[in-house]
């Protein structure tokens, strides 16, 4: 018996489960029938009365390339489903009354960009177009039919660019003085109709045929041959697909919607795209072609209109759409077309939505009983949740400025998302001064400092033309959720001018600007806005609970067995807050604790910036003096020197030494100051840490101890360097008495301030005196903010408040650092507890952020209750990267070539960083098994990179407020994909 | 039976063998006898004559412990030992005609210096002492041993301070008007003893002991208790030392030189400890005391002249000396004492030598057979075989120095070892000119930059007061094995003024100066020194010769089953070098190859930097340029954009950008100049390059494409902002014409610098714009440099000589950087020798410094086809350090304190660094069995490095070529160490 090549939509189903004894999957149907046919026999099947259709297989394709012609039987088969196809419609193959016209289109089992383009209009000749304008009542659209056809077939099935088909209406269009295809006159289109055919003839040598199935033959033939074209055979080698697929062909009935007022065609969605209610959706035109619709020529009408025009068409419309959606269990987007009163189905695919319409779709979907809560919360992106929590511009709105040319620039890095309107100011002063004049502000800088934090605030969005992803001003940008643009290259910001040029256009100081940090594009003058609020987010709100609900029931992460303490709760998600306000808002957007509080960030509040910049510049001499008191005194109580029992003599000595040293300590002007400024700098901290403990009520707040190098504190060296310069080089002018002092007291104090930033000088900062070096360097900075964080947390404790305070050391790489350290402030911890008599559950723990630190756990752990993971910096230490300048200076190129496949401060690197991660993880758990470890490098909000926490057997992951939404969907998507599988 | 208690040192061996049943080793006397009293029996049954002694055993101590009594019948054993040295001896215990005078010691099994101290001249009272004072016909003496004996037994046995006795004595002196003990008069000590006596009776109440069996019992008891002691509990806790060890006492004839001249004392060695001349060697002194020789109060005579003197007495010696040489099977440094014609060891050790006597030593007691040649490089330090390779200080002119107070500094770091003399020099530019006048020259600066570099290479040392032990200076100097101390704070160093001062002294330029880079010191005038020439060591390059036939031969490396590839041939030696001239030298010093030629160290030179400047001046601007190019040129061969396909239009578009674009290539001033300095730099390198091919003509030659920072190369961006603040403060001063413009080309000029400068800076240059990411950036740098390495490697294989270049790219982090940079590199490689015909074996691989490269070994093997580990940056990384700073900022406190062993850059880190080192090589091996291993960072030469070099499979270790010996016969200590065991 012949094999069934030829497959017909409307049963192929279940011709599939005749010939091959079960029903198929849709994979299977793929496998057969191609994506396309495969489409087509599942919507029908759906009960859509989709155009009817047939598909020649994949196997017949396979069978042509074997042996170089039709598969015997095929044709024959062909000739059936053409008959089929003419029952199905009422019309003929040729027929000159109502003519069948039908498209062919190759369709593989995945789709293939690189492959035969669709022949639409096949069976056309001059009678069939005569009966298709008789039908239409439009002549000139059956010769611009015929054109068409002419074209695509000489081009596609034959071979002969349509270039040449192209270029002579070209002419013509010259010729009649007009712009666009549908201007040409209807004498026009008759000539390019005749020209064409003689150009198909001069060329081929024969008449362009005329007989439809000779027409059919030749472009199945010619599907079949452009498996094997250059285009597709490139295509697959790139791709990895085999050789030996083969494609199937798809022949499907034309329809024609402007064939009268029983006509019409259009797009109908089955809920609304843009804010995801349950209404039906849509777009039509009655008496139209489809490409009408999308072509926006003619106003188009909303489809519930239709009821109106063609009430039985639209009930059935809506019917079917609904079974569509029931079918496909997604919000579907649908184009149809009504010939001659009979609705046809020509297309269905899950629609396009907005971000705020994709959570109410699946939330309300899972309500409806159509999909699971767990199905709901893996549809939704995170990108989506994170749309809905920044204010974002009107998409018309952007249309038009686009149309008006205000599009600045597109070339910055999209480092917070969310959209942003105000008055350009070109530093931090100026900024924070309109903000309080009642202006939305955007702060523009080449790029930004810590002491431009005030201005970065008080401002609605950033803008920088220097930096990447982790650029400082990219870093509060984030922390801040206020939308930045960062790096935007092509911004020539003239700070001196207060103005910044770009493309030709200048914008000044005050001028207005937009722009939208999920995409980095950036606009003159303003854009109209939509706001969030989580409160009335009802839908997202809904959605992350049920994430919660999965994170931490779902959560069956099964490690080797001789994995020690890998925790059997979910992934949690923590939020990094310095303030109580963030941490509010953190536990409002869901947050269960705060996984990194950096207390330097209080320092640079302008009001303690002094005394903070007095304790740094006394430190040195004032520690000089300490280091050599508590030497002495050692060698008193211990009666060693360098390890050597010392003399009585030498004795006598040392004593008279500490005495005079403890003179000195009592007279010394620097401990004087360094001591007060401590003292100065206590309760703030404590009021700060008080705050936080009362908003956190309940949860773990780990808190981290003074971290940057503290050169940062201080103006910067260039600056200082030129003003010194300047002054002497002025100094020989005459002056007044007055003025003379004056000046020697500002030069003065300018060369003080230049000597000791000169001193803290660092070749690499990065990599020098910060984090725990610093608390070792000088212990009484440490032990002040450790004294703040217990004596805030006693008080708290006092209040009722449940208080559980984690104390983090930064930048440990060897476990001695923390022998030290941590019994120094441990001791002050216990102290404080004593002096309050309150008990408090507190811990000691480290961030992870040197390689060392990560290659050593297992010494590590033995003093560190918890581990964070700082994968900023852990990210810059294992590439050799510096993040401040690594994007401007080789990194976008590298991501830009692929050299690597993302921007590893965006997301997390699981090769190298990850490896060092789990590495860490696994030693310091067989050391210490109930070891807490987190992450509060910024990746703790980057979906794959909380996927790989899930995988690396973290606790939580922590991440600025406004990414605790997202990192609550990522934490349980990773738990729905990796459920149940055994992790390495 | 009662226990034995007590031990005879004249039959200890044979006694115990008699208790325990068999003979015992030296350990086992340990145990029993503490180690002083197992000395005292090795050395009596060695054969010497040794003061007759008798040992109470620990086990004595214990039971004392536990019972709080002395064991019972350990008194008789006690008193039958006495009457047996009274029998050896000829003396009475007590006796008033020739009193047998002993000491007491403890001695525990490890020596605790926290414990008891010695009791002399126990057995002493008042008719003793005349009977000594008889015999040595020295009543002085006698009163002085007695005032002694009284001091020792009040504070050790009794614990009645010393410091009272040594009160009375400082008053007599005082009294009697003199500086030193021996000054004071007879009648003096005749007084003191009395008023010892009173002392002592009004303290405790009864008289100072008269009977020596009661002192003797006394003093035994005390040694017991001693035991249990605070200071030796507490050292026992401290060191780990087991508390129920116990501690032995020695009770020890004393014998005296003084008693005639048939009496005398000395010390002699049996070869000479300076140059380890196999002759007998030391001083003696005729009828006197030892101590009179050691504080060489007396003139001493060469130990040789004995001969004349007392001719039995010396060949006795000499016949005693060669036996205990021969029974330590090493040189032995002995104590003697002749007591009225009877010789007496009291003491024989391994003697101390100096690192020339310590080889010879070794190689010629090998040759004697005496010892095997496996254990003559055992014997031999790596530290004194690297003094041999330096000039050195001859001591005694260093005393003298020392004693005229020209010791300016000891606190600099010991970085470069060698000693230097020169003249001072506080630039690089004078140091150059000095030594071009025939001045030896040190430099002196605060610290160096490479700009420094062709005056450090002038120098004969270099001095610095800041930076540690892998500042600039400290890495230059090693290199050139030029002595170097960094780091010396306590030298004021005024450029400006052209003089350091240091604790009152002041030097200017010019003065003569002199320093030891082995232990920092620093003096002002010169010291005579003693040159090094390795041809001339014959017996160092002997021994180096043996180490490397073990390290060729013992070499038993044993791994896992499932490690892959790891090397069964030895450890090689490989040497760091730049230039022909230390290659010549590393293969003299027996390198076996070049693991790092620097590239760039030779674009530093004065005729290249303009050139080099050049090229980084104009890079930017023509790869901006290329870059374009190549775009549109792929575009239009792809006939794609961004994955796209393009249009027709854009087609055409894209390919007159093309056309633009190269025409613009052209006529682009910054191409013309960027090529030319290449084009010029080529030759230069190629010679560079033939010139070491040459040099190490059928070995390896590993040479490394350029690795600093661009900006390395331009002048320092302060000195050019205070150039340009300067001249712009200077800007309206009035001028001739000339002088105007002549003004404004030197602002440009400068600003033009200052701008390049300033768009390099990188907040942390060594985590920037380096390594493979320059070549990356700028291909047609490496590429020049690759095709310098074929032209020379093919030109000088075509003269016959056997050449091995091996191109490495530093600082790979990602696999692909190595897949996009090396295709192109092997492309220009192979290319150069189709051109030249000619077929060299080239490698290509990859420097392993970013911790990343090393995590993901497996994949970076698939492209190197070797690896070198460039600790130097993987430990700044790996720990976070950036070696400028550190050692200045924090890493010298850490040392200090303990938090670290060792400085990490010195010694390599096994934990941290080591760690990743491992991984690299087992999972790269994996990758690529036969992939070669090696180290070039500092620690190469590092003998504690090397050992882990070692353990970890790695073929080779590269360091400069001073230290290549050292690192020969660490490499060979590591093989024997390890022998057989298995390595993990």
């Amino acid at each position: 018996m012949t094999k069934q090549w030829v497959y017909l939509s409307r049963n192929g189903k279940e011709e599939y489960a005749r010939v091959y004894g079960h029903a198929p999957s849709l994979n299977d149907m793929k496998v057969l029938f191609g994506g396309k046919g495969a489409g087509l026999v599942d919507m029908t099947s759906a009960g859509a009365p989709v155009p009817p259709s047939a598909t020649l297989t994949t196997e017949a394709c396979v069978e042509y390339m074997n042996t170089g012609k039709l598969p015997a039987g095929l044709w024959d088969q062909v000739l059936v489903a053409v008959k089929d196809i003419e029952q199905q419609t009422g019309k003929q193959f040729g027929g000159t009354t109502n003519p069948l016209l039908v498209s062919v289109r190759s369709g593989a089992r995945v789709s293939m960009p690189g492959m035969m383009d669709t022949v639409l209009n096949l069976g056309l000749n001059d009678a069939t177009r005569a009966a298709l304008a008789k039908l239409t009542g439009n002549e000139w659209f059956s010769y611009d039919a015929y054109r068409r056809f002419i074209t695509m077939f000489s081009d596609i099935v034959m071979g002969y660019s349509r270039e040449h088909y192209e270029r002579r209406l070209e002419e013509l269009k010259e010729k009649e003085g007009v712009e666009g295809d549908p201007d040409v006159s209807l004498d026009g289109m008759k000539w390019l109709v005749a020209e064409y055919k003689q150009m198909y003839k001069a060329h081929f040598g024969e008449d362009f045929p005329t007989d439809p199935y000779k027409q059919l033959e030749a472009a199945i033939i010619a599907v079949f041959k452009s498996w094997n074209g250059k285009r597709a055979v490139d295509y697959r080698i790139h791709e990895n697909i085999p050789h030996d697929w083969g494609t199937a062909v798809n022949v499907c009935t034309m329809v024609f919607g402007n064939m009268g007022n029983d006509s019409g065609t259009g797009v109908a969605f089955t809920r609304d795209p843009s804010t995801g209610a349950k209404v039906f959706y849509g777009d039509y035109l009655l008496n139209a072609q489809g490409e009408d619709v999308v072509a926006g020529i003619r106003n188009t009408k909303p489809v519930s209109r239709m009821g109106e025009d063609l009430p039985e068409m639209y009930a059935q419309l809506v019917e079917i759409t609904q079974k569509l959606e029931k079918h496909y269990k997604d919000m579907q987007d649908t184009e149809f077309t009504i010939e001659r009163g009979k609705l046809w189905m020509l297309q269905t695919r899950n629609g396009k939505r907005t971000s705020r319409a994709s959570i109410k779709i699946a939330v309300d979907m899972a309500n409806e009983g159509l999909i699971t809560r767990e199905e709901a919360v893996m549809r939704v992106t995170p990108k989506e949740v994170d749309a809905l929590l920044h204010p974002q511009f009107d998409e018309k709105d952007v249309q038009k400025a686009k149309a008006a040319g205000r599009l600045l620039s597109t070339v910055g890095v999209n480092v917070s998302p969310g959209a942003a309107v105000g008055v350009l100011a070109f530093d931090a002063d100026t900024a924070e001064a309109l903000k309080k004049a009642g202006k939305s502000v955007i702060m523009i800088r080449p790029e930004t400092k810590p002491e431009d934090v005030h201005g970065m605030i008080a401002s609605k969005g950033i803008l920088t033309s220097r930096g990447g992803a982790t650029a400082h001003a990219a870093v509060v940008a984030r922390q801040f959720g206020i939308p930045a643009v960062v790096g935007a290259r092509d911004l020539d910001i003239d700070v001196d001018a207060r103005e910044v040029r770009v493309g030709g256009q200048v914008l000044k100081e005050g001028d207005w600007a937009s722009l939208n940090g999920a995409n980095s594009e950036v606009f003159a003058g303003q854009i109209a806005l939509t706001e969030p609020d989580f409160d009335k987010e009802v839908e997202l709100r809904t959605l992350l609970e049920w994430a919660d609900e999965i994170s931490s029931k779902a959560d069956a992460r099964q490690w080797p067995s001789d994995y020690k303490g890998f925790p059997t709760r979910g992934l949690q998600v923590w939020t990094n807050a310095d303030y109580p306000k963030d941490a509010r808002r953190a536990r409002l957007y869901g947050a269960k604790g705060i996984g990194l509080c950096r207390t330097e960030h209080m320092f640079f509040e302008q009001e303690r910036l002094p005394f903070v910049q007095q304790m740094i510049l006394n430190a040195d001499a004032a520690q000089a003096l300490f280091d050599r008191e508590s030497r002495l005194q050692t060698t008193l109580d211990t009666g060693k020197e360098e390890g050597a029992n010392i003399t009585a003599d030498r004795r006598a000595e040392v004593a008279k030494e500490l005495e005079a040293t403890k003179e000195e300590v009592a007279k010394s002007e620097a401990v004087k100051v360094y001591l007060a400024a401590l003292a100065k700098l206590l309760p703030s901290q404590r009021s700060d840490f008080y705050g936080l403990f009362e908003a956190m009520d309940g949860c773990p707040v780990i808190i981290r101890l003074i971290d940057p190098p503290l050169h940062e504190f201080l103006p910067g060296e260039e600056e200082l360097l030129v003003a010194v310069t300047e002054l002497e080089a002025d100094a020989s002018r005459p002056r007044t008495e007055t003025g003379k002092r004056l000046f020697e007291e500002t030069l003065h104090a300018k060369k003080v301030m230049l000597d000791a930033v000169k001193k803290m000088h660092e070749a690499n900062p990065m990599m020098g005196l910060r984090g725990i070096r610093l608390g070792i360097t000088y212990p009484d900075i440490t032990k002040m903010q450790v004294r703040a964080i217990l004596e805030a947390a006693c008080d708290a404790a006092q209040k009722g408040i449940s208080v559980h305070p984690e104390i983090m050391i930064p930048l440990t790489g060897h476990f001695n650092e923390l022998a030290v350290a941590q019994a120094e402030l441990e001791a002050v911890a216990k102290q404080v507890t004593l002096e309050k008599g309150v008990q408090v559950d507190y811990k000691f723990g480290t961030m992870i952020e040197i390689p060392r630190a990560a290659l050593t756990s297992a010494k590590i752990a033995e003093y560190a209750q918890f581990y964070s993971f700082g994968t900023n910096d852990l990210t810059q230490m294992t590439y050799g990267y510096s993040r401040d300048d690594a994007e401007r200076r080789f990194l976008s190129k590298y991501v830009d070539t692929g050299i690597l496949p993302a921007n590893p401060f965006q997301i997390l690197d699981r090769d190298g960083v990850g490896k060092l991660m789990k590495m860490c993880v696994r030693d310091g758990r067989a050391t210490r098994t109930d070891l807490e470890c987190g992450i509060c490098g910024e990746h703790g909000g980057e979906p794959s990179s909380v996927e790989f926490c899930y995988l690396a057997g973290l606790n939580y992951v922590s991440c600025s407020p406004f990414r605790v939404p997202v990192a609550r969907l990522a934490a349980a998507q990773a738990a729905v994909t990796h459920r149940g599988k055994a992790l390495s």
